[in-house]
């Protein structure tokens, strides 16, 4: 029953054990990862000056006030300037310099929504007037859209832009409480100028609808607050996520500014006051498909630390059913655990890779954009809708199942994935709430189903690449009712399954467009969106020819893992559609399903013993994850014990709350005792 | 596209309109949710006192630091006794006022944990020592089981309690790092004595396993650390939760007790050293299946506040798709909102009556035990497990879905659910790893098969009343392959199908112990525990004819979209069982669950009119929801303005971070811009 081991040093031999167990290149696979040793060495050479500069460290993180996060924000902020002067880094390097802090700063909204919108919609004149200024940051931006009653439903935003002729200005102007403009990031306290959406009203009246517009909030002398213009903080968010940033409220009241501060790059109003229309009105969408695009290689990176962590972490944690020498068993060695666990790292090895097929596919678009063609504009629309719920969804939920997979500790602060999850969070609601984006999925899909189906010949050619899975109701193919563990190891299988469910699926709500059920939009959504990844999946097996084999086969197992636990999400419609069917039919006492669950837990375990090697490959130092339950070297015991130790509480033995209540309650009680006493 | 309705005042109107619009006697339902009228104006009585108490004032909760969270906690904790003593409250009522806070204070742990721990196992010696003085609170407990190194694996657990005969005394001692007690609720700085589970080492080196010991942590003359005791706080917690309660850490050098001090009601230690084995060793199981069956009430109020806030939200919150007269939508009625909501309302009315069941089986188990009665015991044992898991996983999905249902706002502190998520979040781990408790559920299910099936014939007079539905396996039904909507709205089709479904997935589990896949353990558990709880509804529903008609038709139906929806959940066992199969055998187009979907579409829209009648039934009060967006009269927007005003940013006007940082960022653009002019 005693331990045969200390519980506390065998944290470190089980990491090295692991570290040494796994048979791929680290190296190789990171660089695979990092799409080239350049890269990663250019991330290397940033994280390495930014983790040892005393400015970002992150100890004391966790103790601080919002009010301190924000301010340390600022901080961190000013000192990445400094050092981009310092270290002579170009303005990408600034940004990844930026995006290596791990904080929701404020400085983000200015570099990822104000300036791309600025200079992509203000017209030639307003950007030479003030594109230096943002580009050297004299001026901070924001750019305000959502208003208080109003997010989703850009059309029916309240704040006003009334066109004066007489003095050639626009009047800015919050109508109402509800048309405060409210979430906006960098807002509260920080930015000086912002773009704000406010609909636009002509002399005679008439609504023009949404448009942007330049204005300065606050005077870059002091700072101060600009006439006529009520801006704040909205307040601490849900969990204490994004407390770095001060997501700000506005109110306008009769607010003018130049005519020419009108971002006229897709539509003006000419001096007298009459509305010129936008040649291409879809050409503006192109910011929202940026941070889209970039949402899934953020999130790939994201869940990439969520598993490096919860995998070390169940790495070196022993617990329960001893095993034969007194050892307890290392909790990733529980089915229930890796079974949690390495679907999430695949996911991270999928998103990373398809974040950068989606880079690429969006610069192409963005380069015909310039000249005027707005063919893949729809395309990339549908796909961006699609991928930007998918992982958010799946990065909120890994982040979370990460964390708890570590059990009690998990829950710490000191964990670390408590407070990935606090910032994330928001994905899920911003830049489209995704039970809204759904729907925008479900209608290209339909749209791309009738299209094939108007056609006097139905054919491939009709399809486009997101929705070439429609191919299977041209000619359907015939399903055996399960499959041999066999053929579920074949990646072709999968994806087959895969992209046949979204064309049943799409088949199926196609036919009942008058009389759907309340969360076909979700499935619907879902299961085209999987078939397009599928599809991606695909090209990434076959793109692993560049590495050596050992590391190729680990790898592609690391895909097929992602497409088989896919299947099983999906296994509702499989079976529903009769995809999959029940091994004797009539019968009720042979699960169907078993094969593909014996499948993905064979292929599980043949994964185990590389887990630490996948996840060293995504190359995170200590400081990177700032998670007690993650660090390299596997001493998770000390590495908590340390932390608490640093806890503001802990500074005095005995607390403030002692005099001012402990005391108090203990004393009452004490009274009624002796009370009682005396009565005796 | 002009609004044609004041966004604001709008939603005073919606809410009121809705109010009225419920068919529902709001006062009858809240007497059956409450038990009784009685209980509804005792509770009622209390919430009043506090709601209008200045201590217990919460506009700037959102705003404390940690520290100050805990400071205030041990405030609260003070005037609950000092209203105790002006109000003469009994102790159910003090009891019931600390849980109507709100606030996970560190007396939670003296009367949950603590306590009853010490009175039900502590020997009549040591309760007549100090139960007097805990019941008084002279003496503030903590109960310490779970160390740095171990916590689900109480066998495992290394600090020692060594019998040392000549002096009569035990010698508690933390041996390692690991074997600091860790997580510990009241021991950081509050607790003064503590019970510590500890290995007992006799004598002669032999380690008799854990047993409970009676420990000062603190003097009671200055609260000072006791010698040899190291104690301090673990730190922050995930999301920043837990915030209020001091979670601590404690290792003890050779600290000697009185051998008295040994909570020795089922084990005992002689003068000599000698063992006495407890009698009955389950015994003391008392105090955590006690823990467990109160949190599935708990819970089931939780995910009331839950339902209560994001129906009211969405019942007043109105975007896109313009109705005819030009108002927009409001959101309650988008399919993809009150499918997700109405569920969640359906779960609240459950556990709060599922609860009530369980508290009456545990008080006639507890009435055996103190007989020693232990027949009652497996049963309990097995049915909380399943329940603990299925309330708090569900629990706590529950509560983010309803967040984020709220789309945007329900990111922001002032909607209130995430405090609540992040408070509830740790229930998942704590009392019992679900995923490792899901182990025991499934283990009692198999023992009842084999039972079952062991017997020469095999009898339903064999099966427990949580094994019931093994009958199926005696006499096996035939099932249609798919059922109408008729069918369906007959509560008894969903029970029928949920035990169907659990029988076949036990079945299935037995035929192939040796070779399971890796996510079995979950779903046999829930799969089980959806059985028992199916039965319970009909319980539940029989019990609804004690409202009138019109209330019971509702309630009836609220039930009844339990049982679909998780009919739903279940969708892939009742396929791949061949329950429900596709409707043309072999056609891989035709939906089998459309049926289901359809059915439960249909049923939210009855209840959607009654969806505010049946939240308000829950009672609470806008003090004790503290939500914005869940505000009774339904003006959510001036509600966020004026929470957001309370923002300790918005104290000034120019942030501190403007001298320490901003000037500095735009100071350095500005003076790269100049240094660019003067070049030209």
């Amino acid at each position: 029953m005693s331990p045969q081991y200390d519980v506390n040093e065998q944290t470190w031999i089980d990491m090295a054990r692991a570290r040494n167990g796994s048979s791929i290149s680290v190296e190789n696979v990171r660089d695979f990862l990092y799409h080239g040793r350049q890269e990663w060495l250019a991330r290397s050479r940033i994280v390495s000056i930014l983790e040892h500069d005393p400015v970002f460290d992150k100890s004391n993180r966790d103790f601080l006030s919002r009010t301190e996060r924000y301010e340390r924000g600022l901080a961190f902020t000013n000192h990445i300037f400094e050092l981009q002067h310092v270290h002579n880094w170009s303005e990408d390097e600034t940004k990844l310099a930026i995006s290596v802090l791990d904080e929701p700063l404020s400085i983000g909204l200015h570099n990822i929504a104000f300036q791309p919108v600025f200079m992509q919609q203000a017209g030639p004149v307003l950007v030479k007037k003030y594109g230096h200024l943002i580009a050297a940051r004299t001026i901070f931006g924001c750019y305000l859209q959502t208003e208080l009653g109003h997010g989703t439903n850009v059309s029916r935003l309240e704040t006003t832009a009334t066109f004066v002729p007489a003095t050639q200005e626009f009047e800015i102007h919050s109508p109402t409480l509800t048309s405060s403009k409210w979430w906006i990031g960098a807002l509260g306290k920080t930015a000086t100028h912002g773009v704000v959406q406010a609909k636009l009203v002509l002399p005679d009246g008439k609504d023009a609808g949404p448009h942007l517009f330049f204005v300065q909030l606050r005077s870059l002398d002091d700072h101060s607050v600009l006439p006529n213009i009520t801006i704040g903080d909205i307040g601490p968010k849900a969990l204490a996520g994004f407390a770095p940033t001060d997501n700000g409220f506005a109110r306008f009241n009769h607010v003018r500014i130049p005519k020419e501060n009108m971002l006229s790059g897709f539509a003006q109003v000419t001096d007298e006051g009459e509305y010129l229309k936008p040649p291409h009105a879809k050409l503006s969408y192109g910011g929202m498909l940026y941070i889209r695009a970039n949402m899934v290689t953020g999130g790939g990176w994201l869940i990439a630390k969520a598993a490096t962590v919860s995998i070390r972490y169940a790495t070196v944690r022993r617990q329960g059913e001893s095993t034969s020498n007194g050892f307890e068993k290392q909790i990733i060695n529980y089915p229930s655990v890796y079974y949690r666990l390495l679907p999430i790292l695949s996911r991270a090895y999928m998103f990373i890779q398809l974040g950068r097929t989606l880079t690429k596919a969006f610069n192409t678009m963005a380069e015909g954009l310039k000249k005027g063609d707005t063919s893949l504009l729809a395309e990339m629309h549908a796909t961006t809708s699609g991928l930007k719920i998918y992982v958010s969804t799946s990065g909120v939920q890994d982040l979370e199942t990460a964390r708890r997979s570590m059990g009690g500790h998990g829950y710490s602060a000191f964990a670390g994935l408590g407070r990935l999850y606090a910032d994330y969070l928001p994905s899920v609601t911003y830049e489209g709430d995704n039970f809204v984006l759904d729907q925008q999925v479900v209608r290209s899909a339909l749209k791309s189903y009738h299209q094939l189906f108007s056609a006097k010949t139905p054919s491939v050619a009709l399809l486009s690449p997101s929705s070439s899975y429609l191919r299977f109701l041209i000619s359907r193919p015939s399903v055996a009712p399960s499959l041999s563990a066999q053929e579920l190891r074949d990646p072709a299988t999968a994806i087959y399954l895969l992209e046949l469910r979204a064309a049943l699926i799409v088949h199926e709500h196609a036919q009942h467009a008058a009389d759907q059920d309340a969360s076909v939009n979700q499935r619907v959504s879902k299961a085209v969106t999987e078939a397009f990844i599928a599809m991606q999946v695909r090209g990434m097996i076959d793109g692993l020819i560049a590495l050596q084999e050992k590391d190729r086969v680990v790898v592609t197992k690391v895909f097929l893992l992602f497409l088989l636990t896919t299947i099983e999400g999906g296994l509702v419609d499989l079976l529903s559609f009769g995809i999959f069917r029940p091994l004797e039919p009539g019968s009720v006492a042979t699960d169907s399903t078993r094969a593909i669950r014996l499948t993905i837990k064979q292929l599980c375990e043949e994964l185990l013993p590389e887990a630490i090697g996948l996840t060293d490959a995504f190359g995170f130092t200590d400081w990177e994850l700032d998670s007690a339950l993650g660090v390299h070297n596997g001493k998770v015991y000390e590495a908590l014990w340390n932390c608490a130790q640093r806890e503001p509480l802990n500074k005095t033995t005995i607390p403030a709350a002692y005099e001012q209540s402990i005391k108090h309650i203990l004393g009452r009680g004490k009274a009624a005792v002796f009370a009682a006493q005396s009565k005796l």
